[in-house]
């Protein structure tokens, strides 16, 4: 399938897709038109059909979408028909909620092994995954074909991890420490700087 | 300071100048030109312009910005010279990391209380906040001026959370639970969808 020229906006919209789409498949729903969809979801009618357009349609007039049909073509769209190994670097807090996260398995993540410069953490067991000194990163992504790390470090450390992770074959980079990173190969990143988003929320109430 | 008509775009824009601006004070630069910070921020130095401009310019001629005083008016506009009072909903990894996250304290958001389903949890004490069981929640958040609630529960049980919170006087809801929750009054919502972004991070590396 070809999905060369999709939009971001619509690419970002799939995650929301995919997560309604296996809702309605646990609730039993087999079928839902574009107008129902809209409902649960959202988006309006008219966006739902033309993203969905982007991939081929799968809709058929009067009859709406198959949902287990549409939820596997929205799978296999991610990529998510793969299994992805994965590496988090920094075990305090956020790394270890990451780490217990269990959702991430069950979409097919394989935390492989978790990293940290703390000596009292390295050697640790978390969510049954062991914690390993950092300077044995590099060597463990290309021994263990890591597709991801999360990075979990404080603001210092981040572009170092990152420079590390230049000299590897992993594919992407889900970055949460506070910082933008710079990535000169072709990684790919995507941020969750939290507290910008917490700031954002505050414009909002701040003169309530 | 009017800033009833600015664009969401520009809004989610400001908590990054907030944090290259403390950055750059925390460096001792005291002015810096548009060219300069789009430099370093990665925004073109005519967006730059035209974003500070929504907020009366700021900015000399020939000279720059005065960072600290760019920085002050940043904080500013973002309502961060107040301080927020937060509670947590979800004791689980992700509340706990949360609450351990220092960054927030240092922007002015003070974690007041911790609410659980769990009794093995209720009672306990997370980064010295008591963990109180999620019945009290109301009652709390009423009598200790409750500003912004993070929900950090499971799918389950993040709806029945807001539908309290509805009849409460809180400002905002940072929701962390894996669904969208429906809020009918005017609280706002920013939602922090984990897995999503991780898939749409999945999408970009699927075919390398």
């Amino acid at each position: 399938m070809s999905d060369n020229n999709i939009s971001i906006a619509v690419i970002k919209r799939l995650p929301k897709y995919h997560r309604y789409l296996r809702d309605l498949i646990n609730n039993d729903v087999e079928r839902i038109s574009s107008k129902e969809l809209s409902d649960i979801i959202g988006f309006t009618a008219s966006q739902i059909r033309q993203d969905l357009n982007n991939f081929g349609g799968f809709g058929q007039q009067g009859y709406g979408y198959d949902v287990e049909n549409l939820y596997g073509e929205i799978n296999s769209i991610l990529g998510l028909e793969k299994e992805y190994n994965i590496a988090i670097v920094g075990a305090g807090n956020l790394g270890q909620a990451l780490a217990n996260y269990s959702n991430f398995n069950n979409f097919g993540y394989k935390l492989r092994g978790i990293f940290e410069i703390n000596p009292k953490l390295i050697g640790l067991k978390m969510a049954d995954v062991e914690v390993y000194d950092v300077d044995l990163l590099e060597a463990f992504v290309d021994n263990n074909a890591i597709d991801i790390v999360f990075i979990c470090t404080g603001a210092g450390s981040a572009q170092k991890i990152v420079d590390q992770l230049e000299h590897t074959d992993i594919k992407g980079i889900w970055n949460f420490s506070p910082v933008d990173i710079n990535v000169s190969s072709g990684i790919e990143v995507q941020n969750v700087h939290l507290i910008d988003r917490l700031l954002t929320l505050t414009y909002f109430i701040k003169d309530k």
